[in-house]
């Protein structure tokens, strides 16, 4: 069965779980009604199925290469990029002044959760130009924004993000790149950068690098760090693509995944660039950009597992082993279980995205700091757990196809694969998780406490309606606060030991919250039954994970290296 | 760092934890000496560290292709063979009248998982054929055995399994092969069989394939089944390998991993065949292969986790990231989580196995039918646990890595896609957890309980000792106690729904109870300090699968295939 992007799913969950409707009420989003909406959803969802999914085999049959220089993209990408850009799906949420559509991002991040399901390696492209909008949007200053940002918007030009350096991963403060100040208002920037994803391509008329450079003298760590905008040809007095910049493609990665997704190692000797920002402030830029390329990578993670998903129970549906009373394999208690599970995963991750989202368009609606926070406490739950329950329902997706799962040929291997990095990049989801516990928890819990707040307060009012599974879910986030509370008073060693556990069952706590909403919205149909197996079979995972956190560091650092080795 | 065969862990397992010198003390073991034990796993080692580690990556990066019919192996495959094969490793356990050593399966578990850890690919060959030694070992005429065995122990033939059809894969009844009687002592076998691992080599000197097939008039289902060999030459007079079988290898598979054994679609076209057993017993020697190569298979899993732990382990004490005062990013508390989960589980699934393998000993030099019956309940969860580990640690492993882990060349993705059939075939891990609460619950319990009755008493005499360790011990196993009495007066729908969870609670409580005994043996050094992490961090996730245990099958086959594509 081929992949159909699950337009009403998104509909219920915008609507009876995450509360976008008060999104809808705020001025800034007058445009987004329901219509709008629903219009766009299914515009979307569309063009998922029609135009990007048949690409997902194909990129990776087919992968990117370097050819004499360039990038040659998987056969049909390029009409494809063509058909985003035309759909005008780049610019959901950028300014309308600058052609964007200007929409909410919880509208955004349904439609790249769509469209990561349909064709995980090419959505990649438009997430990442997305961010860079976000950043010069932000950041840049009103010329390059009037030179980058039209052509950005309107897909002729794709965006990336270059922070990796072979000594610099999650430590970006020891990247090394050096820009030059050319005195013309230019920068000479050199330096070579690794997993650039989308570094090169056939389709762009121009590939804009956002790049991580230190000016000379500039301070050690991330304080020295500025964000230069490198393109691959630098526009000429008409802002058309002109010479060609001195910077290329070194080489390809070979990846286990996402082949048709090039990932390139990129050299900039002396390549003209241009500040974005303040000099030092190229963290702060590069955080703007990553903050919502996280709740993006999160989405990826979802839409892949919905992708997984879909194909898992088509097959299960159609695949007839056992005694002749089974119709099929889905007649299986086992098999059965582990669907079951993966919808009730993929509900849970998604929910929490788009409340991630919401929370994000409050914010800028609102200007509440109480929203902002909410937002900037979901958003590592989101990657992190977006991403791991894309790897886990990926898996399961494997399991069910028995054999068949195993041969390429069925695709089932391929979403393994291919979502296998999203838990990776944009911050591997160990670092989301120190994010959390570290950064997001310096309000001494305030966010947390108010989330958990949110959750007991819509248990008990779930309570006349559907005690056990309200009971359950309030009992759940009770144990949550009281391990919060401590937790809070742990010292970093602690939290960081714990914090991937901790993120994981503050992640099982929302899942509960989500399903008992839909249970409430819908509790003798489909959702009422699934809200009823989470609850029993999957929230119980939080005990355990709750008694892990606990652990705090006991005994951990004492495991030495040569203990390990033993 | 290249792979290391871990030695010093099988001798402290096999003699601290799992008690294998009871299988010493037995007269048919009297050859298993101390000594003798530790030269066998010694000079194993040296083979997976110098011949078959390096071919690890061959198989993948050059795998087994099809040429003119047959399979051409990956560079080096021939040779590595030919090291296993003259070193006598193909028969370790096997009856010393047709050359075999007569070592006791511990032994050979042990060199299995080191092999399996150096090259899974090339283990698998192997692995196969010990599991057709056992087969006509326990079920050929004197005249089959006379021909077959030496030349299989010797490791000049290689053996097969084939099973599996299009339309029968988990459902074995379902086959449709046929065998007539050519009325000389032999049968014409007419079928197609799919996922036939090793199916054909160039290093072998015959392939010599067990195939299940069908007798005319022979009863539909398992009943009708019986098993036949069916060489790829067949043997002239001398016992030679004589004019070829009418049989082909029609295709290869491709998969997603383990590239350097060949995946043959085979077909068998009135091929010469001779029955082994009875008409109609084909299943039951089937079982009998499938039996220890369950366990075998379960061993891949942990030798795989074992190699991918070690990799990652040298990764993160080489890789620097982070402020000047961590070495590597070994000092990061996250990576110090991961590897001591990495650790603590290869423990835990290598404990399982080997005691497993103990167990089945013991039956053999005993024939007391509760280690029958011991070995036959640790068999499925030896199989599930150990490739659910495999799995599970070659994830972290490559999450270990960062980017790099999901850079082909590093080699920690390829652990990653390799592994990952060991949870499918030889019966997938869902009907091996089927098989747990199903056939190894049909006596009441009684295994289940004789073995949680060891687990309480080890843990009473720890308790002076280790009372926080042993207490939480005792307490998990009182858990699993009391949800197996529950789950034992349950119908078989609820079991096979649970089944999974149950499966892994035990293997869980398993684990807690060999850290426990580990830690009794060297309660300062690095064993107790693991015994400590997992007892507090791992074991409790006990308490969730518990849970979901007893949820039973309650609403779970009310969530209807509607509802599931709602």
């Amino acid at each position: 069965m081929p992949y159909r992007a699950p337009v009403r799913e998104f509909s219920f969950l915008l609507d009876k779980v995450v509360g976008f409707s008060r999104v809808q009420s705020a001025d800034c989003f007058a445009d987004a009604t329901p219509d709008m909406v629903g219009a766009v959803l299914t515009e979307a969802a569309k063009l998922c199925d029609e135009v990007m999914a048949p690409l997902q085999r194909v990129g990776d049959l087919t992968p990117a290469v370097l050819e004499n220089g360039v990038v040659r993209t998987s056969p049909g990408f390029a009409d494809g990029y063509k058909a985003i850009a035309d759909g005008g799906w780049v610019a959901i949420t950028a300014d309308p002044d600058h052609g964007g559509m200007g929409l909410p991002l919880a509208v955004a991040t349904a439609v790249n959760d769509m469209m990561a399901g349909a064709c995980l390696a090419l959505q990649l492209n438009m997430l990442l130009t997305q961010g860079q909008i976000e950043a010069l949007e932000h950041h840049a200053d009103d010329a390059l924004k009037a030179l980058y940002l039209p052509k950005l918007i309107s897909g002729e030009w794709t965006g990336t993000m270059n922070l990796t350096e072979p000594q610099a991963g999650s430590d970006v403060g020891a990247l090394s790149s050096k820009a030059e100040d050319n005195g013309d208002g230019t920068y000479a920037v050199s330096g070579q950068k690794i997993y650039i994803s989308w570094g090169d391509s056939d389709f762009a008329a121009n590939v804009c690098h956002l790049v991580l450079a230190r000016l000379p003298g500039a301070p050690a760590g991330t304080k020295g760090i500025s964000l230069f905008m490198v393109p691959k040809f630098i526009p000429d007095a008409d802002g058309a693509p002109g010479v060609a910049n001195s910077l290329r493609v070194v080489s390809l990665e070979h990846k286990m995944g996402l082949h048709g997704s090039p990932t390139c190692v990129m050299s900039f000797e002396r390549a003209t660039g241009w500040m974005v920002g303040a000099p030092g402030g190229g963290m702060k830029a590069m955080f703007t950009m990553m903050n919502n390329a996280r709740l993006g990578v999160g989405g990826q993670g979802v839409g892949s597992a919905e992708a997984a998903y879909q194909q898992a129970l088509a097959y299960a549906n159609e695949r007839r082993q056992g005694p002749a009373d089974y119709d099929a394999i889905i007649g299986h208690a086992d098999v059965r279980r582990m669907l079951a599970t993966m919808k009730a995963e993929v509900f849970t991750a998604r929910a929490i995205e788009l409340d991630c989202a919401v929370s994000i368009d409050m914010a800028r609606a609102t200007g509440d700091a109480a929203w902002t926070a909410r937002a900037a406490f979901l958003t590592p739950i989101a990657k992190a757990f977006g991403t791991d329950i894309g790897c886990e329902v990926a898996q399961m997706g494997v399991q069910v196809h028995g054999g068949m799962g195993y041969i390429e040929e069925t695709g089932a291997a391929q979403f393994y694969r291919d979502v296998r990095v999203t838990a990776i990049y944009e911050g591997t989801n160990g670092i989301q998780a120190m994010d959390m516990v570290g950064r997001k928890l310096m309000d001494g819990g305030d966010a947390a406490f108010a989330l958990l707040d949110e959750i007991e307060a819509a248990a008990e009012a779930a309570k006349s309606a559907l005690p056990d599974l309200a009971g359950a879910v309030w009992e759940a986030a009770e144990s949550l606060r009281e391990t919060t509370e401590w937790l809070v008073a742990q010292d970093m060693t602690a939290r960081f030991a714990t914090a991937v556990p901790y993120l994981r069952s503050f992640a099982r706590v929302l899942g509960g919250h989500y399903h008992l909403r839909a249970a409430m919205a819908e509790p003798d149909g489909a959702r009422g039954k699934l809200a009823r197996f989470y609850i029993a079979r999957l929230l119980p995972e939080h005990v355990a994970l709750l008694a892990h956190v606990r652990a705090g560091d006991g005994g951990l650092m004492d495991i030495t290296p040569d203990d390990l080795a033993a």
